[in-house]
């Protein structure tokens, strides 16, 4: 198996991760707009999980660059991560649905945890993953703040920070 | 990064978003004819944004067609139109559910409009867009009419309309 | 735009409308044998969806033989033909939990006779699906014996059947 | 139809089946970490399931090894095999929230069975899961047990398993 179907395979699990995530949305019985109120904290998680893993997608090819041929050792690895984006609709909607509360909101911080960890480059998103789940103790919202910040730093379209960040997180 | 996986990437997410709008349709539980009627509004909205949907997979092509290599900042204005895209099914089962009412319409209208910009081409789909918004105020039957007009406007297979819509559209 | 992209986008919705199907099993909540029982129906009408389903993607392929270039009335007329079968899901749901009743097996013939004007080739199936329409004022299970042959007849591994529905059917 | 087209659709039917079964699991609504626990055995079989799923996912291309032209038989053949995997979820949902009781725990056996014998290479999958179906009526976990031991031992990275499998099973 080559490289082609590995990736074939990781952009439809990770295209259907960042799709099924919508159907958190419970469509509301009335019309007002009040309706949409409740959906709020929803929506704001939704946006930071699709950004999240907008994100996945994007370095995934830096993943398997150096692969000349797919062992089944970089089979599981890749599945390793795939698993862990997949828990993201459910912390994401466990977390909007509570209005970031800690608990959901460290749930969600771990899933971060984990995927940063089996993406397997760079330390920077582990440690802050760790210390955002660290702040849900104290108040979520720094959590939510935290992650929300790793998130843009891996968004700005700084030419010095997409010089700098591949070697430092890639 | 080519574009190829860009476009299949892109595929996927809309493939997923036309096919799981139709989740919207909860199967009535009783199998008497009567039991479709409350669902027609919600065919008529699905009939809508699927047309919506196959408009814009047909002409996502144009939107790389300029591009050569995929950078950081096209990958993430293909997501940020996927964003709004993949939001599609949730408007169009709230306006369905509730019959095309003011506020659902509306919102189904806002994102209809925030997806005509970040597809970043033309004029005419945005202006129609806001247009259709501020109908709901009067009436909201007028902005369905106005949005199907629009759909409309992209569908007839007319060469002059065809050989016309790509240069003031597109 | 080539058919490449037009076959990936079609196996794509496909692929996705065969798999969502399952989700009309909801899980029944005790854990006795019998809890399987009511889901019977719903697991005969999803076998027979799950087979059509196979059928049409097994066929999709002749539709585009003879297409060069793609044009946008071929993008929708297999629109045209995606969008039939992704109300099959509906139809399978609401057929299976009412043990196939004369109305909802109705409409799955409905689903299944646009879908196979849609795909344009051929007389016999649409005039099968008519007839089982028909039946369901009858007996619905007629019905459901009709289309059952009808998918068998593209299924049996005969050689001259094979050699011969491509010429009639195909 | 080459072999690319049918690993294409396989693909994302297997794509799309690991990535639906997260939808099982249902985001409670409070907030406390005890909200999580009754979630436990979900999460159990979950895993279990993205295994088995990602299993067949890497041996896949094995199937169609020999394969030079697609032929209808082969088609259905593979259909057949992603029919059974299509059950999974419903199959796994039932199993973990029933906290692995002896009758789901054996109807999953039966699905990876019949998914197993869809396979059709190697005898050892068969007959272990027709173990672990007869090991309910004793005991339910020993049957959890063998399943998960039939996993690992497609799992492991050792060289001798790898060189050994593929006689015995592949």
């Amino acid at each position: 198996m080559g490289t082609g179907r590995l990736e074939a395979f990781s952009d439809a699990v990770i295209a259907i991760i960042i799709t099924i995530m919508v159907l958190e949305f419970q469509v509301p019985h009335g019309d007002s707009p009040a309706e949409l109120l409740p959906l709020l904290p929803v929506f704001v998680s939704y946006v930071l999980s699709f950004v999240y893993i907008g994100i996945y997608w994007n370095n995934h090819h830096h993943l398997l660059h150096a692969c000349r041929t797919v062992t089944g050792a970089i089979l599981w690895a890749n599945l390793h991560l795939l698993f862990w984006l997949s828990l993201l609709p459910f912390a994401t909607g466990w977390m909007g649905e509570n209005n970031f509360t800690a608990v959901p909101t460290a749930l969600y911080g771990v899933v971060l945890l984990m995927a940063a960890i089996a993406y397997w480059k760079g330390k920077l998103s582990p440690v802050l993953c760790i210390v955002a789940i660290g702040a849900t103790l104290v108040l979520s919202w720094i959590a939510v703040a935290i992650l929300a910040t790793l998130a843009l730093m891996w968004l700005i379209p700084d030419r010095r920070i997409e010089s700098a960040l591949p070697r430092n997180e890639d």
